[in-house]
């Protein structure tokens, strides 16, 4: 039986490409999106602010929350997404082998009684900026390299505040390949076929 | 063309046994112990100094090296072993295709013009345990998990030292298996499958 496969991935390296392969490949459902809407419904927040802070943070807001938090004990904007989002991932993946990518899935999953195979995908620099350009596009005055060490940072400071985990420890994934030097269809393929030998502990 | 694939691996992940049968599925050199007598040949130190200082260090030691070469501009006897093993490392690579275990190869080799691809073996503390008290025996009043997380913490601190890295940053490998989860011969086959398809930068 097919796992349900977490994608973590940096921004540019192709995860979501990936992902959707790998899901179609294997005739199983794929959500990244997905779940952004569903989060929505789930917490009555908009799409945008969900696209906006549904995996991403910078640290100021992180402190803002924490002391807020703490001094008042209520939960922020961001914290509610989350527990939604975490909601929203618990749902389809009980629903049978699928592909997630990101949103901390990997951890949200983790001791749930659901057979699962995470994945990282990461790719260099030089990778990345043409791939972010040539996807999303350039934007004036916008160094997309700065773009993209931004959106690591916000991405591993929202991992780090919401698991306690270190985003990128290779003790977590079950298998990280770097697509910038092996290739979008050999990350798709060996991701198939690891999942179709998968054996749950 | 097949490329240099060297293996980094966690002490007790099986990271030699699938080194060995990947070069032999994929009929090229294999090279782990075999270092050690090259380097032990190259730099007139006996071999059992090499096994011993040739991957791992203490802090102790390390602190060592540095104020006696800062202080006495000379090359501890690790330094010495370092490079020869460095050299034994480039030629073997030098040669062509094989799969070489650990020794900071990944480092060596990186700015080569050698077609390379690094591989990282881990696996969790139980299967470790497992495996370590399987292939080396349990030895009496010593804690296993004790004994390995003593390994790491040498070899984490040798590398460092040696490549001014940190070891299992996953930016540093195009692949890394869990061989707890996916068991050897999974890693063997994606291992081999991933050199075949290997294109050098």
């Amino acid at each position: 039986m097919l796992p349900v496969i977490t994608i973590s991935r940096e921004f540019g390296s192709g995860g979501h490409s990936i992902g959707e392969k790998v899901a179609k490949k294997l005739g199983i459902p794929f959500y990244d999106s997905e779940i952004v809407t569903k989060t929505a419904i789930e917490s009555g927040y908009a799409k945008e602010l969900i696209e906006e802070q549904g995996e991403d943070t910078s640290s100021a807001n992180k402190w803002f929350s924490i002391s807020a938090a703490s001094a008042m004990y209520f939960q922020s904007p961001q914290d509610e997404i989350f527990l939604a989002q975490r909601k929203v991932i618990l749902e389809c993946a009980a629903k049978g082998p699928c592909v997630i990518v990101g949103r901390c899935s990997d951890y949200i999953l983790k001791n749930e009684e659901i057979p699962c195979m995470n994945v990282l995908i990461h790719a260099d620099m030089i990778h990345r900026i043409s791939r972010v350009n040539e996807r999303y596009g350039e934007i004036k005055n916008v160094d997309t390299k700065k773009r993209i060490q931004k959106k690591d940072k916000q991405r591993l400071t929202y991992y780090r505040y919401y698991t306690d985990q270190h985003w990128g420890d290779y003790r977590n994934y079950d298998i990280s390949l770097d697509s910038g030097n092996l290739g979008e269809d050999t990350c798709v393929d060996l991701i198939c076929e690891l999942a179709e030998r998968f054996i749950p502990e």
